[in-house]
């Protein structure tokens, strides 16, 4: 007995304090609940009662007022221990309705839709002669005199990867567009819809204005507009008269919706679950993130309800305001920045409906373990071992800068950027197995690590 | 001698005539027009000129108008000997904006379009409360008090099928809908787009009021929105407000516009080869039918240019007013009544832009020897051999009555409800290996047929 008391204090000694990992039990929990998510429609209805009773819900309209009082009416009655709404500064802007008409040589209407935080037009609308730009950079190239007076059009195209990496490449010109463009004195910005959908409903999302540059309108044609107005160029100069009634609403208040399952043991430590709650305006953010919404909810419900709760405790955060200026990350930061020593790890699901394929951690050296369980606990859902490089989704990926622990459920992307931002950003678009895989690979990201025992930190 | 020409003199009064059938070298070209359309792209150039330079074509519409005398232009282009136009007397229509807003208990916008020809609402809109049926049917048994001052919402399901047959059964529903709820005292009547899409792009078609019943406006929701609409209708009452702005525009005329690629022995008699220049006004008519424009020009002018003409004169139809009236295909009979002697048969496409998998005819017993030789040539292009009860198209289907022999090449049809008569109705959704299929099968409709040595009458 003497010689094991040793050997004990040795290891614990050498382990710096109690046996890092997680116990049997736990692990074979774990892979009951992930069982249990597999066969369970939960995360579905959850999801269809968010985009019917709320649907549309872009932060500081009236639907976005109606997602919060759902929000915490669903966590509640899921069973969440505590449940609370903490606000957020917003800035309110109205789409409108958009009109491109091609007035010359061949008049036709043509779809698009402004882009998040555009200005309007005048009342009567612009006149002018289209200039088209493979992307954003030879735009910048471009000098005054080919731009001046005349409405923009970047024809960037996206390709569609199953890491989503084709967004971020042409997403530039959506954002930077209006203000380069701007900048060289055109009339007005249109770029071809970053998406990689074929209907003709284009694509949204949010830009920015440079100051000192003049504010002009700017706005997204769908896929098959943007091929249009392209073919029409080949042949030739094309007229065009364009119309966007946005409105600037002015600041309003949206919320972070928060609720809490607490842990058994250690209760003041937390495993964070985020995504979230607000939406584009056109869809019912269905897949973006009323599916985020629907995983982190119930993955967090499940555990919860579960025969033993886990030591530590489960937030989940359905963040506010994350498509139209990203100030529910900003305010949950302002809010809780004193308790991020606390907050153990940090998941964000906010990449659309596909499968899960790849898990990536964010760990201190000695938390390389936890990787190596998680990732043997979800190879059983096809999920592969990544990189521990994960850097979050856009709500969360601030924390990292406060030395939280990230893990990245990568989802397949190849078809989400078909609806994303769109009109069809629907509950038919989901697809259910990959739903229920989601929620069973974020119920076993939350056991886990509401259980490990061991530091993650501190993070590369 | 003398034996052989006995036998010959007795064959020729077997035969009727002089021998039936294809002479080797017309079966040899017809495999080398066949195989050369195979190799070409034109008819696809046809399609993209066609939509990108004249996009939307309503019949009685300012596109209309120029969608005529594009073709004209187009043909003469293409080298057709003689080409014209026919005027048509047709009623215009305008769409005009529509709105669907939920009111209560789930307040947002669902996507909407008004069906063809109906009467707008009132300006300040329609409010009601919505009654759901599940097909015509059903409306059709409920009695006046379960319909009285309500919005009725006919939900009927398209199925997919190769044969297109799942649209014959649900759009009665869109056609009779309106005459049947108003008969009963709806305040308007809005039913789920006959169509198999799952874009957030309702499908349009035309509808029929009847005398004597009040005329009440008629909108089509997309698959999603009557997915929507649905699901909250089966948590309760919902109320709604409906605003139609469509337009009846009165008289117009329009054109078939018509070419001809003269015989070289038998010049008075012909081939017709039909589709339509009409349009809805939402999409650029590519699928509909624009393709079947494609399809018969291509086809024609390969037979035309080919270096020995065909013996019968080849007659392409490019029918007005398919989609909002029919009147194209009756004033074509009403100025070509006394030359259905000398039409030898006729074709269609009309059906999308699938590659056509099946072949009818409509021929007397005697030519059902053209019969299967058009089987043959066609089997090389994967078109299997079907009935001998072809009833045309909607254009050609009128000349049965008239005697006039029909062949069908049917298209797949599987997806063609996935576009037809949306805003998706645009050239990235053709499939250039089909059309180039469908001109293949064309040409050797038209080269057999214009260089058939016998009688396709009387035809059943």
């Amino acid at each position: 007995m003497r010689l094991v008391s040793v050997v004990l204090a040795l290891s614990a000694l050498f382990l710096e304090s109690a046996p890092a990992g997680l116990t049997p039990e736990h692990e074979a929990h774990a892979v009951e609940l992930r069982e249990h998510a597999l066969g369970s429609e939960r995360a579905y209805a959850f999801l269809e009662s968010l985009t019917v009773e709320v649907g549309p819900r872009l932060a500081g309209s009236p639907g976005d007022a109606r997602a919060v009082a759902w929000a915490e009416k669903k966590l509640t009655s899921l069973g969440f221990d505590k449940v609370w709404r903490e606000p957020v500064a917003v800035r309110g802007w109205e789409r409108g309705p958009a009109q491109l008409r091609v007035l010359s040589p061949y008049p036709q209407a043509l779809h698009i839709t402004a882009l998040g935080g555009s200005v309007a037009t005048p009342v009567e609308g612009i006149r002018g002669v289209v200039t088209i730009f493979p992307d954003l950079k030879a735009l910048e190239a471009a000098s005054p005199s080919q731009v001046k007076d005349r409405i923009v059009f970047i024809n960037a195209r996206m390709a569609a990867t199953r890491d989503g990496r084709g967004y971020g490449v042409v997403v530039r010109g959506r954002t930077h567009g209006a203000a380069v463009a701007g900048k060289l004195g055109a009339r007005a910005v249109l770029i071809r819809s970053v998406g990689t959908g074929t209907a003709r409903l284009p694509h949204t999302g949010v830009m920015q204005y440079r100051k000192g540059i003049p504010r002009i309108p700017a706005a997204a044609l769908s896929i098959p507009d943007a091929n249009q107005l392209e073919a029409m160029l080949r042949r030739g100069d094309v007229e065009v008269h364009l119309g966007l009634q946005s409105r600037d609403l002015g600041e309003a208040t949206s919320y972070n919706v928060i609720g809490e399952f607490r842990g058994s043991t250690r209760p003041e430590e937390l495993v964070l679950l985020g995504a979230h709650l607000d939406s584009w305006d056109e869809g019912t953010g269905a897949l973006d993130d009323g599916f985020g919404l629907a995983v982190v909810a119930e993955a967090a419900r499940l555990v919860g309800a579960f025969r033993s709760r886990p030591s530590r405790t489960v937030r989940v955060v359905f963040y506010a305001n994350e498509e139209n200026g990203g100030k529910g990350a900003k305010a949950y930061v302002n809010a809780h920045r004193d308790e991020f020593a606390r907050h153990v790890v940090a998941a964000e699901s906010d990449a659309g409906g596909g499968r899960i394929w790849r898990v990536d951690t964010r760990f201190s050296k000695r938390g390389a373990d936890a990787g190596d369980v998680l990732s043997r606990l979800l190879g059983a859902l096809g999920i592969e071992r990544g990189t521990n490089q994960a850097t979050g989704g856009p709500d969360i990926s601030i924390l990292r800068q406060y030395g939280v622990p990230l893990v990245t459920l990568a989802q397949d992307a190849t078809t989400y950027f078909d609806h994303h931002h769109t009109a069809d950003d629907t509950l038919d678009k989901v697809d259910r197995a990959a739903l229920r895989q989601n929620v069973a690979a974020y119920v076993v990201y939350v056991w886990v690590l509401a259980n490990w025992e061991g530091d993650l930190r501190p993070v590369p």
